[in-house]
Formats: structure tokens, sequence, C-alpha cells
């Protein structure tokens, strides 16, 4: 059976400020990102975006950051294993009491941001955050780039991992996503972008932008869950996956 | 058996800035409170000092406050049930996460400074507290002011309670602390010091300033690790009770 | 002649989050009182804030706040004298040197949140607000609510002050606001809003909840930037007190 | 006349958090980089530095950085031409508004850890640094690394500046520092330091770790407050400088 997670970012409000549009695009995900109060979030939108997502039976991940608010974590900083390390367990196991509390699982943990960029093709921080994630506990699921230093560094410490793709951004030759500062970095057409996650999930291949298909893995599709037509977006993205007979679940251990 | 745990809060450095001798002081001690990255504290200093805890076989607790740095968790803030509730599940589950991942088990937890304070006599936040400890590990033992709220809080919630007294201060009538506004709120003699404690113990009472004995329940004994004579006195204070025929020993569950 | 400032807090956004509708709202007031860092708003927001302004011919205010991001500086919190005094002090001047370097002029200083109602009740913080304003920059005017302690210490240290009123708050016998918490305590009707106003700066009375009429000074009113009807109801304030023959504009010194 | 400045970073504490030996080292500084909130410092400390600093004459200057406390401003962060812009007018204008209110001028800025070292290599962020400091006062002397783009950004923009030279540091052939990570970074031979700048004032020339001379300029010396021999160290450089027939004085305008 062919299957795909839809796994989008979420709890990025913060104090007084609110972001995202949480509630509503939980009934098209499977797995919630949540925030965990260094890039963006605070331990009571933690909460409520625990019981949202329980609530609408979305799986539970840890979405840990830069300790950058005022960057939203966004920014590449220079920073040590032991850094990426300590910080990654800080803020999982924050979560994790809080999930803990509302009687729900963490499923996984995917880092946000710059960590998550940094940590694509850095394999010194990559081996960081995922021995981080095994120590706290093994039973955690690793997101990471299709292709990228953090799934290998995952599989080498022994947890299980998920090979992210995107639906709305183009890829390179070299397997990395073409450069926000590229004119063609975005799809914007959803027939395109549903297209583009149905291939990678059924034929492990997707088309560059040098025109070349390359190989790659499908276990989880990033969405986002802001801008006008996210939520359209969303919802296109998984009628058209489910009519092609993919299963749209998360993970399974 | 007479026994009694002392208590010292530690980890309360942050990044490059260093506070307290806690190496020194861990031979003195039987259980540990460690700052949790909120009025003091990070991530690396955390696991830092667990790992210190756990070598001199010192207990561990987490030592939650006020999300103020800049005022180290000693001034008064007007928060919620709810975000009490919130702070300290944080808090608590991020060092729960490091000492998982370091192979050790949290005993306690001990609010610092303002949260102390102000949970000693305000009920409310007191149950914040107790609940938030409560739902996210009923195997905690939640530390308080002798005689204050939060105990009360603590047993009506069902968590096992430590009911703490200080060496080095003075007591009211009232049960209360007396004010370190006030000239006669500190006892500097060491021996005058260990007397109060092992009459705490012994006799569940203490003389107060007014001259009245009042009862008191002396389970842990608050040691404070900063200032010129901080381990001569932890180190008199604890060999003084064992010469008093009291065991000196954290908590068993 | 009769006149009266609108003024408006604005520059609220943090980073990535965006709070309020200051474009929208500038065309309808006479001074912006300018978040500073503290409570919210952060360097590029209040250029970006200084410039909006100043298109709009908008007079600049400092709106200096508590050091705590995640309570929108809206938590009493038991600052010194001494803290007060700094902490206004670097917020005023990190805008005042942005807005001469923008080219501009601050005219005003509003205390915000917890911070300005303390400073209302509390004598002894008012005088370190006020004389950390005055020491700064002695041709600041420091805005405070009306009948209240601030105003007092700004006038005994020698600052010109502007007595603040609100359109859409029900005020006591006392000469306070109603709290928040009674059912009574928002005037919604921009009619009741703007005769309240009217009358306040015609007469220099306000009807009380209870019946009574009292005194009131009404140098400038508060507009609220947010909520679903706050450009609505900043427009036909601001219309309706024109028409009265009342001339809306800022301070001149 | 030859002269020369010496300089030392300071104001590095942190609410409860002490760092440095500021006091002790006055005596022998002619100016003093005080720390302005985001890697250090708060409102209290920076009023606390400027009032020592004129007690002993020593000049004033703003020692801005990167918003990373917990790194202490040390880690690189990739951060655009604007955000250097606002993050040091920020900071420099809130050192400004404490220093008129303390009777004093503002002589210069040098930013600190991370954000220095980038704007010596950095011709972007450096031009970003430059402008924001002429912009906001224009008088202010910019400190930078010789031969960095710092100072070449200063001059361009119009700026009075200030070479600085290490006593304690190696040269490369290039003309930047030797790396901390090698052996040889570091002179601990206060003779040996000392002659070091004395030729750089006398013959604007330094020996490289190669073996080469390259022609260097020395208007500031930075001098280190922290660590065990800092007092003597800076003592003995100060002294054998003057021994030299090198007059030590900050910079008039």
């Amino acid at each position: 059976m062919l299957t795909v997670d839809l796994n989008c970012d979420m709890g990025e409000s913060f104090g007084a400020y609110k972001m995202g549009s949480d509630e509503e695009i939980l009934p098209f995900i499977t797995s919630a990102n949540i925030a965990c109060g260094f890039h963006a979030g605070d331990p009571s939108t933690m909460r409520k975006t625990v019981q949202m997502a329980m609530k609408h039976d979305v799986k539970l991940g840890a979405h840990p950051g830069l300790q950058d608010l005022i960057g939203f974590g966004r920014r590449n900083m220079d920073i040590s294993y032991k850094e990426a390390y300590d910080l990654v367990q800080y803020q999982v196991g924050a979560l994790q009491g809080i999930v803990k509390s509302e009687g729900g699982t963490l499923q996984h943990v995917k880092a946000h941001g710059a960590l998550y960029n940094m940590a694509a093709t850095n394999a010194n921080l990559a081996e960081g955050i995922a021995q981080a994630v095994y120590d706290l506990d093994p039973n955690l699921i690793l997101y990471g780039m299709a292709g990228g230093k953090l799934l290998e560094a995952g599989e080498k410490v022994g947890l299980q991992t998920a090979s992210e793709v995107f639906a709305d951004r183009t890829y390179q030759e070299t397997g990395m996503l073409t450069s926000r500062r590229e004119a063609n970095a975005l799809i914007e057409n959803v027939d395109t972008a549903s297209a583009q996650v149905i291939r990678m999930v059924t034929e492990n291949k997707v088309e560059t932008v040098q025109g070349k298909d390359i190989m790659i893995q499908a276990d989880t599709v990033c969405i986002h869950g802001d801008g006008a037509n996210a939520l359209a977006f969303a919802r296109q993205v998984k009628e058209k996956v489910k009519e092609a007979g993919i299963t749209v679940q998360a993970f399974q251990k």
C-alpha cells in the first residue's frame, strides 16, 4: 500500500501574537510540527496546539528551532554540535512533558527554519540533532529534507526517519530545493504541485528545473499553513493524492 | 529513624555568565534544585548540572521560575493559574528530557524565588503549580515552604510533598520567614543555625523572633550555595545535623 | 480655542509577528505611541512606524513597557524606582535615536500597559518614570491617566504633561476606569463615546457609572488601534469631535 | 606627538550576573566600550558603567552586539544590511540616552564579537553599521579592526574612524588575526605584547607569524578586562607604552 504523511508547522503564535490558521488546516494534515518556544511558540500555545491536534487525530511532533525569536529562527547561526544537541533536547523535552500531561504521545521531531536547512548540509550539526533525539527517546521519528545529512545522521544513530518533500517547491539536479531567491522556486499551480507529490510517492522521482529526473524518497510532504491560499491548497493536494490511490496517514511504530 | 534532606539551588549560570559554586557544594547536599532556563539556566548548563549532581549521587529536582531573566525571577509578577500551570510544566518537562537522556530520574520540583514565595500564600497559584506537576508526573515530590499554600495544594492533588525549612533565616509567630528587610532576618552563626535545624527535625518546633515556639515540619533544609561562607556553612550544618543522630538523605518513593 | 489630541498605540509588531493596523489608523490620530522593544516592537518595526507616522504628519511618542514580551507588558511586576527609571530611559533613548536618524522629533512619552496602570496609582514608580523622562529630555511631554500619580509626578519634576482620557471606557466616582472585568466597563456605542469625549473636553466633566459627574481634564484621548471596529470607531470619534467645534491636534511646545 | 587610545569592553554584566572587573581596569584605559543590552548589559548596568567611566575620565563608547544573549554575541548570524543598521542604531541610541541623562557625551561605537568580526570582512554589513552610526550622530568615531571593511565603510560614509590593534594577539600576513584555534594565536608575555604595540604605533608595522612585517595603523589598542592577569597586563602595557614616549589618550574631535 502506498502511503504518505502530510505535515504542517503549527503552534507558532507567541503570547499576544497570533500566527497561522492551525485549527483550519488540521483537517487536511496527518502530522503537526509544534513550535517549542525558541523561534516561536510558548508554553500556553504549545498546550493549546497539542489539544487541537489530538482532537483532530493528528500526530504530534516537536519543531525545535534556533533561539532567535526576533528572526523567527530563519537566520543561520554558527552553533556547535553540543549547542544543537542541548537546544534540541531542551525543546523536545518541554513539549514531551506537555504532550504527556495531555495524555498524548510524541511521534516525531522536525527541526525548524535555519536549523532544518543547516542540518540538511552540515553533517556535524545533523549528528548533534539526531543524537539528541535518540538519547531523549529512541522511538521518535526524525524528519529531514530528502537526500539531506540529517536523514543520514538519523539512520546512523538508529532512529526511524521520514524523508520530507515539498509540494510547492521546485528541485535542482543536486536534489536540493531551488532557492527562494530564484523566480522558479515556487509551484503555485495546485495541479502541478499535486502531480509532483503523486509522482514522488508512486515513482520516487521528481523532474528538476533542469528538466532531468532525479530519485527522491517521499515519506512526508510539507504543507504550508500560512498564506492566502494555504487552506485551499492543502485541501486539494490531499484530495488529489487520495484520488491517485495513495493512503494519507502518519507513521506507525 | 530521623532523617532530613539538604537541598540547594544550582545550575543558575547562563551562557557566558557563571553563578554559584555548584561543584563545591554538591558534597554537602542530598538534593539539587536545577534552574530550567526561565529565571536562570540554559540547556547546556542544565545538562552539566545534571551530570555533576549524578556524579555526586545527589537527587535531581527541577527549579522552575518566572520568565524574568533580568530580574532573576525574584520580582513578583501577576500571573494566572493557567500561566503558572503552563510555565511549570514546560520547564520541568525540559529538564526531565535532559535527565532522562543522561540516564537519571527526576525526584522533585521546587519553585524559584518570587514563584516560590507567591505560591506560599496564593492558593490559586499554588494549585496551578501542584496540578501541573501532578499531571506531568505524579511521582514527583513537591517542595514548598513549611506551612505554606503550595504544600496544601500538593497534598490535595495527591503528590508527595516535602516541607522546607531554612537554617539561616528566622521565623515569625505566623510561621512565615522574617522579611529580609528586617535586621534580624538572617542567622549568621552556624551553631545557632544548626541548632535550629536540629530542633526543627527532632522536635518539630522552632523559636520565633517573638520568643514563642511554633510547630514546624522539617523534611528538607534549604542550603544556600552562594555567598562567601556558603561552603563552610553547608559543611558545618551537615556535620552537626549528623552528630545529632539525624540521617541526612533525600527522599525514597 | 478648544483642542484635543488623539493618540494611539502602534509599532507593536515583533519580528515575523504582525499586530495592529497602524497604516490604516494613522489618518485619524494626531500622536503615535510607538512600542520600544520591551513589551512589543523591535528596531526595524520602530523605524518603519516612525516613517509611517511622519508621512502622515502624526507626532511621535515613545511607548515604553515592562520587559515581558510574552505577557505583552500587561502583567503587573514588582519593579523598583530605579528599575523603572532605567528601563524607561533605555527604551525612550533607543527610539529617540531612530527618530533623530529619520529627521524627526520625539514629542512625548506614554507608558504601556501594566507600567501605565501601576504608575497611575504608585507614586514612587511614577516619580521614577517622570524623572527618567525629564533627565533624558526635558522637552518631552509626559502622558498619563487623568487624575493619576504619573501626571502629578510629571508636573512636580517640571515636565509638560497631557491628561489622558478614554472614549470607550466608563469611569468610576473615584476617577478611575471601571475594571474590564465589570460588565459595564466598555462603551461600544460610538455616539455615546464621542459625546463623552466632547463633554470631557468642553466641560471638563464625565458622568460616572454611579450617575454622578466628576471633574476630568482631557488633553488627549486614547484611540484603540486593534479590534474589528477600531477604524470606524476612530474615524467617527474624530469627525464628531470636530463637528463639536473642537480642534483635533497634537501638542506644541 | 605620537598618541594611542587604550580601549576595553565593559558593562557586560546582566541582571544578577556579574562579569568583568570594570572598576579595577578603568584606571588603565582611555576609552570604554559599553555593552548595550543585546549580547550583554542591561539598562541599570549601562548607567552604572557610564557613571564609573565618567568618574575615571574615561571616554564613553557604545558596544552594540547581536541579539544573542545566550551566546554572548559571539556566534556568527546571517543578518542583513537593514538588520545591522537597525540593531546598531537602537542600541547606540539607548546608550546615548543614558549618557545624555548622566551629563556625558558619547565618543565612539565599537561593534562586539561576531558583529565586529563579520563587519571586518563583509562589506555590506560594514556599510549597514557605518551608515547607522553616521545617520544617528556624525560626530561619533567608528572603531574597527585594522585593515578591515568596517573602517573602509566608515571613511566612505564620512565618519572619523579608529583603527584597532591587539596587544595580545598575533597577526597573519593577510593582516588578519591568527585564529584562536591556533596554538600561536595569543601573546602571553607582556613585554612582547607591549613591544608589538609600541612598534605598531611608532613604525606602523607588525611582524606576522610568517616572519614578515606588514603595515598596520594603530589608533587604539584593545585591552582585555577579564582573565586572571588582565589588570596586571593592562597596567604594564600602559606603562611601557608611556615609557616609549607615546601619549596614551582618547580621541578629540
